[in-house]
C-alpha cells in the first residue's frame, strides 16, 4: 500500500524498473480540459534519461500511451491512464543484485518489508516510477495554468540552486526564472556561470566514479489566498509529504527554513500592507503559507538531495545471507540526479497544489449562505 | 476538511483556542490496552503552558477527560474520545483582532480562505488544538513502548538543539539522551552547558518583548526494518508531513537532511556489515531509513521552528478593509516555543509509526503462503 | 476503525450506551452557515426515546451541546463537534449482560472481535450511537435544503411503509407526503387508516413481550442530475452502504428493487421524453439514479429492518464459557424500532446527499476550460 | 472521483468499452502469493462474452497481462497492474449514441454530470469495466481461499436463485452449492431443474428481443467470528456499497432481508449454542453478521438485477438538444446480464472480505497486551 496520492485528484502508480512499464491512473480529473499526448511528454522529455551528457546515458524515449480518460482531445472525468514501456533493459546487469544489497539503496529494506523482490534495476524503488508522478503533474500543471488564463494561471518553477558546495547566489535568483532560463544548460541552473561550475564538477566527480548531491529550489506564483487545509493537511505539510515522497531527498524547508530558527520574531515576521489595493506582506519569510494556507504571495521551498547511491567503486556490504562481501557499482547511473529531478518536483507540486484546489473549491465555494 | 490524521490508527481533532474546549477522537486503537488518564496526563503535562519560568504563564491545567473507549481501564477498539476543557480564557484581550491581521499569524488566511473567522486567540489555528493529538500520542506512545515489552519497544526522544543561534555541539548528543536528561531543564536540551545558553537567551530575548526559533531533533530506537509504504507513503515522507503539520515549523530533515546534498555518495553511502549476527549500516546518514522503509537504525530527524509571531512590540499591518494600521502585540506568550513543543514532535511521531507498524502487520503480517 | 463516514463531509462519530456521552465531528462543514442547536436538536427530539407511547419509555432529554466549529452563530468551516450527555444510566440493569450474549445483538461478535467489551447497554454497538448521525445530518439537511432556497431546495423525506405486515397500499403513498403527515402520527406513516393499524399492531406485540419490524421508505426530490461517483461511488452504493451501517437493517432497494428483477426490459425502462423544457423520464423505475448518477427525477429507495432484537421473553443463549444458559430479556426497549429510525434514515440520506454534491462541484464545477 | 475501491486492499480501475483496453492496479496485495496469469484467466472466463448461447455473441478473448507486481511467479507486494485489451470493436454500430440517450441507461446521466461523454459502447459505464474486478478478486479469492489452507479456507459460492418470475425453490439450494453444480449450466443455477427453465425463458425472450432480470444469492463459508468495522463499515455496508456499485444492480439484502420485516422478534432471533465446543446459532436469520461484524456462520446475502436495458425494440427517447426522437436498440446484448454477473459478485464479495480481514488483523491481531 502507499502507491496513490491525492484526495480529489488522486493518483494510483505502478511499475517497476524492468518489467514491461511504468504507468499512472487519475481518478477525478476534471472533465472538458484539451489535452494530447505531446503535450504530456514534453514533461517526460525533462526528465527522460540521455538528454543530455550529464546524465545517465540509458537510452529510454519514454513515449507515453493513452489507454482510458481522454477521448476526442479532451478529458471526459473518468479515470486517465497512461502508460509508458519499459526498454532498453539489460536485467542481467543486475544479477549481482539479486543476493547483494547495494549500499544506501532501497535493496534491503525491500527485502526485509516483503521478504522478497524484484532486485532488477531496483525494481519499485527505482526512480523510474517517478514517470506515472511526471504525466500525471504535467495535466495538473496545464489545469493549473490554463484555468484562469495563462497571465493568471499558477505557475511552478523549480530549479537548481546548488550542486554539490556550489551554490547559486542568492541574488542571482532574485527574480521568478523563466522556463528558458532554467533549460538554459542540462543542469537547469537558471545563473549561467554557476550552472557552469555545477556542470564541470558533476563531469569531474563522474570521471572518478563518484556522485553528488544538491539544492532544488521551486517557486510558485498564481496561488490565491485560500489553498490549504488545516490543522493535518496544511499547504507545507502535503508539499513536505510530497518532496519526501521523492526517491534521494533528505529534507524539505519552506520561506525562511531553518535558517528561520537564527531569527528573531521582529526580524522574521512578515509585516502586512496594502499594496495597489490588495492586502500583501513587505516580506516573505512565510514562503507563501500562513498557518498552513496560502497567503496569495509567491510560494518558495527547498529539497535537498543525497548524493546518488550508485557510484563505479568498490563498495563493503552483505549478502541476503548476512555474509560480508563486496559490490562494484556498474551501470549507467546519473552522477548527480538532481538536474533531472526538476521536472519530477514541478509535477508533485501541481499535484498537490490541484488537489488543494479543488478541496478549497468543495468547501468554501460551492454554497453561499 | 484536513482536520483527520493517519490511515489505521487515526485521530481527528477539533477545538478552538476560546471555546469550550479542545478534543481528539481515535478511531483504530487496538483493545485490550490498558491506560489511565494519569499516564495521558504526563504528556499533556510537558505541552501545558505555565509549566515553567520560560514559557508562557497562562494558567491552563489542561486536564485530559476521558470519553468513550476505554472500559474498565482498557481500551475496547472503539472511538477514544479525549477531552480538554479550556480555561483562563481572556477572550477580550483579543477584541483588537478581530479586525486587524496579527502579521505571521494565520488571521489573514483564515479570513480569506473561510471569509470568516473566530479571532480569538486564533480560534482553530491557535497551537492550543495540539492538545488533541498529544493526548492520541500518550496512547500511541504506550503501545509502541509496551508491546514489545520495555526492553525492545520502542522509544521516541525529542529534544533542543538549537535556539537562535546556540547551537548544541554535536559530539555532546552522540548518544541517546535519557527522559530525564531531557527534562532536567524547562528548555528540554539534554546538554547542560548549551540549556542554560539556551535559557538566558530566551530570558533576554523575552524581556525585550521579542522572540526566537530554534531546532528539535527526535531520535527513535527500536524499530525494526520494514516500516514504511513506498512511494508516496515513505516513512519519512509522512514524518515530514506530520511536522510540517504542527504551527511554527519551517523545515525538515532527515538522516544527513540538507548537510547531505554536500557530500559525494563516496562519503554519504552507509556500508552494510554484519554486526552480532545482524546486518547493520556502518553509518547512519540516512537517518534510519532506505528507500521510504525503516532498516533497523535509529530514526533521526531534526524540525525547524520559526520565532513566535506574537511579540510584545508595534508591529505594522492591516485591518479587515485593507487599511493600514498598527498592532501591539499584548497577552501571555511563549518567547520561544520550542521547548513545549517537543512532547507535540514526539507525539506526532508517535502517531506516524503507530500508523505504520499497522499498515506493515496488516499486508506483511497476516499471511504466510 | 470504521467509524468516519463521508469524503469532503466527514463525520466522525464515537461514544457509548452508558459511558458519559456520544458525538460527533463534523469536518469539512462549508463556512458561513447560520445554524442553531435549536435546529439540531429539532432532528434529535424526532430520533429521541420517550417521545411516544409507542416507543421506548427511557428518559432522556438528548440536549445536544456545541463545543467547537459554530462562532457567534454561524460555521467557520473549522471541525464542529456536537455532544450529547447520557443520562438514565441504568447500568445494573445490563449486569446480566457481562457474561451472557443476547440472541441477534452484537454481544457475542464484539466479544469475539475485540476480546473485551463494555457491556453495558450494547456499548458502542447500541443504537444510541446513532445521535451523532443524526446531529451532523441536521446540519447536512440545512445545507441541503437553504443552499438553493426553500423552494427548489433539496428535500429529504422518510416514512413507514410497513410494519410487520401491515402495507401501507401504494396508491396511498404516490406523492410527496410533507412533513406533517409523516408526523402526524408517532409510527410516522403519512397514510392515517395504516398507521393506525401499525400503531395497534405494535401495541399489541409490545404487550406480549414481542416485537416486530417493517420497512422505511424514503424519497428525496430537488437533486439535479449529475450527483454520484462511478464506478465504485455510485449514488446508490453510498446510499445503501450508509443504510445498511445502521442497525437492524437486513436491506436495501432503490427504485424498482427486487421487484425490478420481475420485469423485462420493455417494461422496466424509463423512456426519455421533454417535459417543460427539461428531459425527464416518463416513469421511475431507476429510482432517480441511472448508471450511478442522479438523473434529476425523484430518488426513492427502501430500506428493511428487523425486528428489535431485545424482547420480554425467556431465550435460549450461551455464556461467556460457551455454556448453555438463558437469558430473561428485561428493561424498557421499543417493540418497533422503524419509527425512531425515520430521522435516521434522513439524516444519512442527508450526509450521503451533501458529500456528493460537493465532489460534484469539486471535479465538475471548479474548472471552465 | 470514485474509481477507487478498498481500504487496505485496494482496487483502481479504469478503461472505457471501446478505448485500446481495461485494467486495475491493487495496491496492497499481500506479498509471497504464488498466482500465475492462468489464474485469474479462469475467473475472467467465466465473466467472458461469448462463453454460451443465452448470452451476448460479442468475441472478446479477454486475455489478461500482467504488467507490475508479479515476479517470478510471486505478488511483491508493490502495485499489481492487470489489463485486459479491447477487441471487436465496432464503434461504428455506436454512432447514433452519440446524440441520443438509451433509455435506462447511463448516456444522459454522464452527459449532465461530465457535459461530454465516450458514446462508444457506454464507454466508463459500460459493463465492461468489471473486468478489472473480476481479475482483482481473482487474487483476492486466492488469498482468502488458499491462506488458511483449501480445507478450513474462505469459500465464496454465487448462483442465480430467480430469472424473470422463474425462481428457484428454497429447499433445493438448503446446501451450499459446489463449483461444478452451479457451472453445470450456462445461467449458473444449481437446481438443475430450475436451470432449464430459466435458459428457456432467457431465449424466449431474447428472441422477442427483450431482456429480463434476474435474483444472486451469494454465500460465504469459512468466515471466522470478528470481520466488520462498525459503525460505518459493517461487513454488511460494505458488502452492500460492494454490490449496488454493480451495472444493473437494484437491490440487496441479507440474512432474513426484506422478509426480515414481517417477522417478529420472538420468530428472528438466532438463539446462541453450543455446537461441538463452538458457540453458533441454531438458525441463521443474521445472514452471518450480528451489529456489523461477522458471526462465524455462513454469510448469505442476495442480489437483484433489473432486466438489461439494451433490448432491440424502437423506444421513444430525447437526443442532446431535447428533442423527442426514437432509437432501435441494436448490436450483440445480453439478454440477461444475470448468468455472466456470478462471477462479478463473487469478486465484489472477495474484495470486501478480504480488505476486512487485513483490517481485523491490523486493530486486533497486532498486538497482545
Amino acid at each position: 500500500m502507499g502507491n496513490i496520492f491525492g484526495k480529489l485528484f488522486t493518483i494510483s502508480t505502478w511499475g517497476e524498473s524492468h518489467g514491461p512499464g511504468v504507468g499512472v491512473t487519475i481518478d477525478g480529473c476534471p472533465p472538458g480540459l484539451p489535452i494530447t499526448s505531446e503535450e504530456i511528454q514534453v514533461e517526460l522529455d525533462r526528465r527522460r534519461p540521455g538528454q543530455s551528457d550529464i546524465v545517465t546515458p540509458r537510452k529510454e524515449e519514454d513515449k507515453v500511451e493513452i489507454w482510458s480518460g481522454i477521448f476526442e482531445g479532451k478529458t471526459t472525468g473518468t479515470p486517465i491512464t497512461l502508460i509508458v514501456r519499459n526498454a532498453d533493459q539489460r536485467s542481467g546487469a543486475y544479477d549481482e543484485m539479486r543476493d547483494k544489497f547495494r549500499p544506501s539503496h532501497a535493496d534491503f529494506t525491500y527485502q526485509q518489508k516483503f521478504g522478497l523482490r524484484d532486485h532488477r534495476g531496483g525494481g519499485r524503488s527505482s526512480a523510474r516510477e517517478t514517470v506515472g508522478r511526471v504525466a500525471a503533474g504535467a495535466i495538473a500543471k496545464k489545469i493549473l495554468m490554463s484555468s484562469q488564463g495563462a497571465a493568471s494561471g499558477v505557475e511552478i518553477r523549480a530549479f537548481l540552486t546548488q550542486v554539490h558546495d556550489i551554490v547559486a547566489p542568492a541574488e542571482a535568483l532574485a527574480g521568478f526564472p523563466t522556463l528558458a532560463e532554467v533549460e538554459a544548460t542540462p543542469v537547469r541552473c537558471p545563473h549561467l556561470p554557476t550552472a557552469e561550475k555545477m556542470i564541470e564538477r558533476i563531469k569531474a566527480v563522474r570521471s572518478e566514479g563518484d556522485s553528488v548531491g544538491g539544492v532544488i529550489e521551486c517557486r510558485v506564483r498564481g496561488v490565491p489566498a485560500g489553498w490549504g487545509e488545516p490543522v493535518f493537511d496544511r499547504l507545507e505539510a502535503d508539499l513536505a509529504k510530497a518532496m519526501l515522497s521523492l526517491p534521494a531527498t533528505k529534507g524539505f524547508e519552506i520561506g525562511s527554513g531553518f535558517a528561520g530558527a537564527r531569527l528573531r520574531g521582529s526580524e522574521h515576521n512578515d509585516a502586512f500592507e496594502n499594496r495597489d489595493g490588495q492586502v500583501r506582506t513587505a516580506t516573505n519569510r512565510s514562503g507563501g503559507v500562513q498557518g498552513g494556507i496560502s497567503n496569495g504571495e509567491e510560494i518558495v521551498f527547498r529539497v535537498a538531495f543525497k548524493p546518488t547511491a550508485t557510484i563505479l567503486q568498490l563498495q563493503a556490504t552483505v549478502d541476503k545471507t548476512g555474509a560480508a562481501t563486496e559490490l562494484m557499482g556498474r551501470g549507467r547511473h546519473d552522477p548527480c540526479v538532481v538536474p533531472r529531478a526538476v521536472p519530477i518536483v514541478e509535477a508533485m507540486t501541481a499535484l498537490v497544489l490541484l488537489d488543494h484546489w479543488l478541496r478549497q473549491s468543495a468547501q468554501c465555494g460551492t454554497f453561499k449562505f
